[in-house]
């Protein structure tokens, strides 16, 4: 008699932001995976297991958790935003893909968050309100040159594009050279949207023409977006400027 | 003294999808615009007000609601799934850049909300969980050229595809002219997930391979997800299929 495992997001960090879903299934589950600042973020109760591992581990996470369903209790594997999105969702398939047979039969629930690029939008306009992409630019899971063609594929095409994990202690040059890529392809003018811990208390959100944008302004919690031609900025006396992608190009039926 | 604005998304219609966030900002508001069937999610109170217009008529709606505010009402704009994924935030915007100057005085909260791509993800497993995009699928917005080079980019470049608005009464043969094309670019074994109406009683997610998917399997409702070339479908002995998109492309350094 196997017990289940839900794999869920936090959302980007404002506990408002969490899905009453994911709530839920905190309060069922017994055993936690995760990194420890995101089980930081759940308010656990002293009944409650809590299984921190680093950063780096979520494969052996994975396994864990897997493991301690199949022993019968309910686990939950908590990402950051949303569990789906260059987090541990694909972590925990990989696992049961390569994994024991009897993996297999684990009950998963796998439960949506809010993840970070619809966060950091939500607090500049809608720079994601035509058609765009998410792009993790670590290349500890591939090949620079296949970022670098998918940067330049995407700007060619018109696509708004996400950046996650866009810079680390050990991954210091990454996004200024996208910057210096970009630049090749896009106007000067194009905003780009340096989104930090966006809805929580410490959230810094800055918008830089792609001509200046320094990639100094990002760290670790960064959601960097970077518009595509389309995309314009609404100045406002007194408060943030606006940015947006408008719904409508030049040429379509309406 | 304006009102404020809020722009918010119910998620994909399960009312558990929705954050607190949305929800607090819906108990607050007077007056409500949008689309009539996103409009029925919200369970409103005798004395807030519902002004419910067509699925077409994005740009009055916004307008509307921004002369409420302007006179002092606390005003909400309702979409579906998240308000800034090809929905009311940018419209919002769109109005505020072509109206009047005091329309940028309008204090406007977007809140974000989970949107269809991450709905339907969760429910099959990861399938975006490595680089993807987002792409409209209607030609009322852009000229049908662009959807198609941009469809042959992202195939080309390795991203998972996530289309909405994939098909309508006015336009039948988009989606199945989208699939002809990328069985020029994807293997026909590559995974394509139907995902109506995800989360909610009538869900009915379906994965057919891109060889033989078929555009009827698609209304309205439905959110298809096209795998890339890496995408990996997990069968399961008396259980749905898993199908994710590993984290890893081989060449990383890790």
């Amino acid at each position: 008699m196997t017990g289940r495992l839900f794999v869920i997001g936090t959302g980007p960090g404002n506990p408002d932001q969490m899905t009453p879903e994911a709530q839920a299934a905190i309060s069922q589950a017994t055993d936690f995976y995760g990194y420890g600042p995101y089980l930081d973020r759940l308010n656990l109760r002293p009944d409650q297991r809590r299984h921190a591992s680093d950063n780096r581990e979520e494969l052996d996470r994975a396994a864990a958790a897997l493991r301690t369903t199949l022993a019968g209790s309910t686990a939950c594997v908590v990402s950051g935003g949303d569990p789906g999105v260059f987090a541990m969702a694909a972590a925990v398939c990989e696992a049961i893909d390569n994994g024991p047979d009897e993996w297999r039969s684990v009950d998963i629930v796998v439960l949506p968050g809010i993840t970070a690029m619809l966060a950091v939008a939500a607090r500049i306009g809608a720079p994601l309100g035509h058609d765009f992409c998410a792009i993790s630019l670590s290349d500890n899971l591939k090949p620079w040159n296949i970022i670098e063609t998918r940067l330049e594929m995407a700007a060619k095409a018109g696509f708004v594009i996400a950046l996650y994990n866009p810079i680390s202690k050990a991954r210091p040059w990454q996004l200024g050279k996208a910057f210096e890529l970009l630049r090749g392809s896009l106007p000067a003018t194009t905003p780009v949207i340096f989104g930090k811990a966006a809805g929580r208390p410490n959230e810094l959100i800055t918008v830089r023409p792609l001509g200046v944008a320094d990639a100094a302004m990002a760290d670790m919690a960064t959601c960097v977006i970077i518009g595509s031609a389309e995309t314009k900025v609404i100045p406002r006396d007194g408060k943030p400027d606006l940015v947006y992608t408008p719904r409508f190009t030049a040429g379509g039926n309406r």
